[in-house]
């Protein structure tokens, strides 16, 4: 599929905004993907008011990508509809747990794949923020968030002002594994990012970053062992606070 | 996008097998999907093998598509290729915890939407199985998943053997909000349900549970609090056992 296929993330856009019947089939788009028992436990917070788009930001470390967008969609796992109608039901529910928690979040993201994709299908770019569930205890104020919603993806979109190439990948075998695991030797995984390593701008990246090597930006510059730790500890604590945990 | 808006979960499989080729066209779409920091912290199980199907069958609740569908694909957050490599490349790497499983999560969750639509683009039909998260450790057990990998989804692709209409969602008010968080109202929340409710199929279920409602037969006969907490234990222990807690 084209859109698959040709998918490059789009951090600049053009000053352009998104009309509502383009940005609500997109969003509807999201629906259609598949979700557990169908009951839709996830939701989707479109931000268009620039105010508080500046609120977001630092949540997201000031990518720019937050204010410049003409939309910011967070995605949520988010039980709490789910909640009420089953507390209006007189139905004894139990969702305030980590399991719902993991279901929600796997079908947040297949809702959100479905919008990307959509999106592209329509013109625009889009670029997906990971800083989400670092800082998801800020998105929850800025946008409200009541007990059993939690940010887990946003997605910046608007139409591309640029034309970046495909980010090469890792050879398929890295990725797919036949029947059971297979566990790589160290050979295999040096062949397998050897061609990462060789890459021109990975090797600008190690020698601005003055390390010996790629895995060693990524460890210990980009995502590192000490962020990962406060990071986890923060998520833990919000999980608990937002009642999914 | 035609594939998103006539998805509908394919339970039933011709006796057709699916040739390498198109299979890893799909599996590629996957990995053309957004990931964080182009880490690629995912690993998707291929299975053919009937006798790892049968295997696989009572972690899945022995639901049928799992034998009779050609494919079976395991999803699964995995930081384990990447931190041998870091280990390799003298790298001080920390991703044991529970920030790089969420973000692993993620990530493996678009990757699994891409290559569920690329399917059904090849004119396959697929399903995915929620019970995969609930019984992640016996699949681990069965796919020899070593640590640092953990199943979140999976599903079940093979040329469709029937065709189920579409499946009704929520009202879009449901599931968008706009700038913040707009809590439901009672009648809100009524309003939203009440199609599902007034649904033929749904009041079936209801007579043959012997349940009041239909939330009652979601809370308490469906996803319970029981099975949520139960699973949400074997869930956490799991993943500390997996060294992504």
């Amino acid at each position: 599929m084209k859109e698959i296929f040709s998918h490059r993330s789009i951090r600049r856009y053009a000053n352009r905004d998104i009309d509502d019947a383009t940005l609500n089939k997109i969003l509807e788009a999201g629906t259609r993907a598949s979700n557990t028992g169908n009951m839709q436990i996830y939701s989707i917070i479109v931000t268009r008011s620039s105010e508080i788009k500046q609120q977001l930001a630092p949540a997201h470390f000031n990518q720019p990508m937050v204010t410049n967008a003409p939309v910011v969609l967070t995605i949520c796992a988010d039980v709490s509809r789910f909640v009420h109608w089953c507390q209006l039901s007189n139905a004894n529910v139990g969702f305030d747990n980590f399991e719902s928690f993991i279901t929600a979040t796997v079908d947040a993201c297949l809702a959100a794949q479905n919008i990307a994709l959509e999106a592209e299908h329509n013109g625009l770019g889009i670029c997906y923020l990971g800083t989400t569930t670092y800082n998801a205890d800020k998105i929850i104020e800025v946008l409200n968030l009541p007990h059993g919603v939690m940010p887990v993806t946003t997605m910046t979109l608007g139409y591309p002002a640029e034309e970046p190439p495909l980010t090469p990948r890792l050879p398929m075998r890295a990725v797919v594994h036949y029947e059971r695991y297979n566990s790589f030797s160290d050979s295999d995984i040096q062949e397998i990012y050897a061609s990462a390593e060789a890459d021109e701008q990975n090797k600008k990246f190690v020698a601005e970053n003055k390390k010996e090597n790629l895995a060693q930006v990524f460890a210990e510059v980009r995502y590192t062992k000490e962020a990962n730790e406060h990071f986890s500890n923060v998520l833990k604590e919000t999980l608990q606070r937002q009642k999914l945990f």
